[in-house]
């Protein structure tokens, strides 16, 4: 109820901020797939909080154990289950928070709606969750990766300060800084904004773009299952995103449709379109061309100041803003993009082999 | 593959736009809702074309039939099927496109995808497959009103002109014009440019916002399934849909934690929250205020001029603009909004019903 | 809520049998599979009730319409939706039953689930919507035809009257009489013994034994959805259906496992296994050996003499014997036991595209 | 792809038999369900191996891990992820079935299917899987408990042993003998048979029978989903199983519909039926009375004798007969038998409760 996501390529996570452990479960992975699993790790570290001076400080190791799926360092076909222990849990960090609602969190919605409430951390609802989402994005991008895809993401925007356009940046940079912005010099401005909402004990929206180049024309279902449609559902899926718009956008309200449309031309032999409004997607289905999309990311709730709320009896409460926290949640955001972006590629991928006789 | 939304409250949709007919099942309606048919069709009438002068000229009844799951005027539990006949196909209309792909429609996305295509009318791409939404949508609203929830939604931008904020509006007279714009002023501005854009034989982009009211807290569920990353889903499935925003939306990049964060109130003993940028979902779960959103549309990509493209060959056609198409597609697409919205909603009502013992 | 059956290739069915129509939405079947849709109206024909002497009176042209999802002789790979109109209805030979509870009849169970209920002819429960099923079951042949796989079945049991063992048998003679045993003796005594039960005003149980030929290794998945679980469910879903058992069956709970192991041999070359208690299927996939099992049917509910019941208010009433019913229903029931055997035959194919890289 | 069960009370399964750890997630259990960790470990006993001198003689603690979803005693609502550590796996045990294929097992068809096999003891397809099945079963129970209902089950037959009918035993006694047979004096001959059948270095079938009371009216969907369907699907899918009838089953094929009806009666002022040949459950649907059916289990494939079958490049060689296994599966599938019964109820019982507005 809520913790799956993908068709054939599916996965099933767990696990509380402040149990035992996190985890995953990959089913529909096909068999024979090369698993290295210090990339699962290596893609762990890149979300791993206490990374830079820009993160929280809390640390945490996220160390992957992988228990079934995989055998002579191949997948077998079977669920593929990692576990990742939660260590540095500090439960009494939250004990004020027991009864008290804080404001923008999901703990009083949990609460009406289940009757019962895990207060230690967010319990479910939070972040950590995205660790496993990241665990079974690795695993996706490998087998993207033999397909020639390539699932790649980077912080566009953080408050007023803009990257340049996806297609004018060399993304390999991206994490040549520690804001994973690829334009050295947007990123240097970003950093110093965070780090100076940082000392202001606030916090501060951002903005991810992702991009996918190499995928074959032709992935993405008809009418409900658009590829655009599972992309925005699986970015709104993840921690604090309030927006998605891929291609043109927004910005296409403004655009007449004999400015918008995307001209076929035969490039060589290739069919390509000679602008890209469309954002490789038409219809729903892949046409090829890169597929490239914004998500926008709310400050983060937790700050360290103190604020009014109310407490599960409905009586007022001041809340101090204590713990350890992200003044900026996108720098971290930018592998959970990448990972979720992978997952709903090779869900169409294998998807696609079986629209055809 | 594709055709289904939805978990419990389910639909099954089908049909081309030049086949015989299209149709939707609706599996998963409680027993006992009393159905009002005149209701269903009063929902497609909203959505026909034919409707205003700023709409396609092409003229389809719409009209409704349902073959199952009703007796007595009341659901029976079982599968209510309702299938809608096409009429003024005019077939011939298309046989200039039958090797031809026009540029930012889905004929050479699907013609790659399944090495066959029905070039009439777009075939399963075109937008006539949401008459079968609408008509799915409206059983859906009905048992909304029972539990007294509304989903309203009105034209908020065409091109550059754009209506007040949603809670400065009176909703209900969004029907008064033929925009669906509840501000007539707006909606006057509105009509004008797009029958200016219509005179020029070209098209043009807009927005709808959408409204949910009297939603009880609870609604959603975590990680994936988070109640706005369904309505996002939902929306993207809609054609011509280039983005989503929900609550402060792409806004909420430029503020700050202390700005965002709706603090919680005690309301004559009911908890609120003072502002509302979480858009009545915090943590994926609806909190009990207004639900809103915005939705972007890109313009209409058939326009009646002509337009360099490739055909089925990859040689290059000079592809004429003709047949009778709507010169905006947003006022007519509110009734897609908020059937699309109420199929979310009434899914997650009854997912509600097993969150607790 | 359980009209859908399959993964990938998917079936949607509705209908009542005393509504307008009932009908079936194949979702996923690949693009480009011939069509030939005679060769649907046939299966219907070999379902069709009045077809014989032993098999109901009423009359039901069961034609089949096709509304979506073929162009120009292919499948599209959209949805293709089939409808079948309801035609020789007499709702009034049910008026009599409008409050009573038939004994062995889902009216009871149907009426507490949902609070309301169509009496007329069963609704919903009524054995009518099977006739969807081998609509839908025609394309999954069609499928598997492709692939050189063959889904057969025949009358194995009728009372005590038992037909030779499947492999000792011309299976290409079951359609040559019309009890569906390809046994012409046996089939002699069979339709003997249902028109004496006939002529008693009773009815009588039998058995129906389904062999699939030509399937590859490899059909099936792990755990759950084992091939012979899936058959199992499939044939447990057809009206009347009491028991099921797939090669060695509940004969293997007498053998030991020195008799009972199918040992390998290499067969020119091919891995084949000596005998074949296995029924084709180890650890719920196919070895590429014969597939057969067998499906249990109770002797039909409706029989044509007086029986003692209560009506909706708890009384006792008699319920008189009339209308026009099947006095046993293996007969009618041989192509819908193909058909759901093909439906989960090509479920699997499809789903055994994604297995390995 | 084949590891997952069930609809709104839904599991996933992992791990191999000799992989690091086999496990289940168990989504959809509504929040504020007692949960005593004690009455896992309970069952997880019953099915542990080495329990019984007629059981296979490995040790295995079977100790169950919970990782998440509870908290405070209760579930929160949020996925149960459980573990359970491998232990005494041996897997040098299984060095001379590297390239083997074992008779009657998933070694050829798993090689077949995903071009990679796991060869230590069967990999997934071993029955050690179904110790994830129990743990959760055993959640399903606590659920069921709750609303009053008992699933029980117990070994009818091994060989030519039968146990009385279900109704004229003491269902409590199942547990007070190693055979897990209610009537002491049939488990006696049982037990004396399968140590016999042990000493001869073979293994032999039996039958399970499962019986379910306290059911309320209306569980069960129409269609496909019928109760007996799912419950068919969920025991087919346990290892070794060959067969499954309820009710009347393949007895019913020998009745005549006068006989085999069941005629309501008012009850002191409740429904009930006279007799109970459709094992409570008609038309899909549970009717209130006991719901009761038969498992057949072949006998276990390894036997401790040569063997002749072929490696994985068809070469014919002999396979000696070693290891630690069960002369006979049902004593220990009994409480397996349950936790899927469970599972398929406790499925059903949540469904139902969007059945009616």
């Amino acid at each position: 109820m809520g913790s799956s996501y993908g068709t054939i390529f599916r996965i099933h996570t767990f696990g509380e901020s402040h149990g035992p452990a996190i985890g995953v479960i990959i089913d529909g992975c096909p068999a024979g797939l090369n698993i290295d699993e210090s990339y699962i790790q290596k893609e762990l570290d890149r979300r791993r909080p206490g990374q830079s001076k820009i993160t929280t400080q809390r640390k945490e190791a996220d160390q992957a154990r992988i228990l079934s799926g995989i055998f002579d360092g191949k997948s077998t076909g079977t669920p593929i289950a990692i576990v990742i222990d939660n260590e540095d849990q500090r439960s009494k960090d939250y004990s004020h928070l027991e009864n008290a609602f804080r404001p923008s969190h999901a703990d009083y919605t949990y609460a009406e709606k289940y009757g019962i409430r895990d207060h230690r951390g967010g319990g479910r609802s939070s972040a950590r969750e995205t660790a496993a989402r990241v665990a079974a994005g690795a695993i996706a991008k490998l087998l993207l990766q033999q397909s020639g895809i390539r699932v790649q993401a980077y912080v566009s925007q953080v408050g007023e300060i803009k990257a340049p356009a996806y297609n004018t940046m060399d993304l390999a940079k991206t994490e040549e800084n520690i804001v994973r912005c690829p334009d050295q010099a947007t990123a240097a401005q970003m950093i110093a904004l965070i780090d100076q909402v940082r000392l202001d004990r606030d916090t501060i929206g951002g903005m991810i773009t992702g991009v996918v180049k190499g995928t074959p024309v032709g992935l993405g279902e008809p009418v409900f299952d658009k590829l655009h449609a599972e992309l925005g559902k699986a970015m709104l899926s993840i921690n604090a995103v309030k927006g998605f718009e891929y291609g043109s956008g927004f910005g296409g309200i403004h655009l007449k449709g004999s400015q918008h449309n995307d001209a076929y031309v035969n490039e060589g032999g290739k069919i390509r379109t000679k602008t890209n409004y469309s954002g490789g997607i038409q219809g729903g289905i892949s046409n090829g061309e890169d597929i490239y999309f914004n998500v926008a990311f709310k400050p983060v709730a937790t700050i360290m100041q103190d604020q009014e709320t109310v407490d599960n009896e409905g009586q007022p409460v001041t809340l101090a803003g204590k713990g350890r926290h992200d003044p900026c949640v996108v720098p971290r955001a930018v592998p959970i993009v990448e990972a979720m972006a992978a997952l709903v590629i090779a869900d169409f991928l294998l998807r696609s082999r079986v629209s055809k006789i």
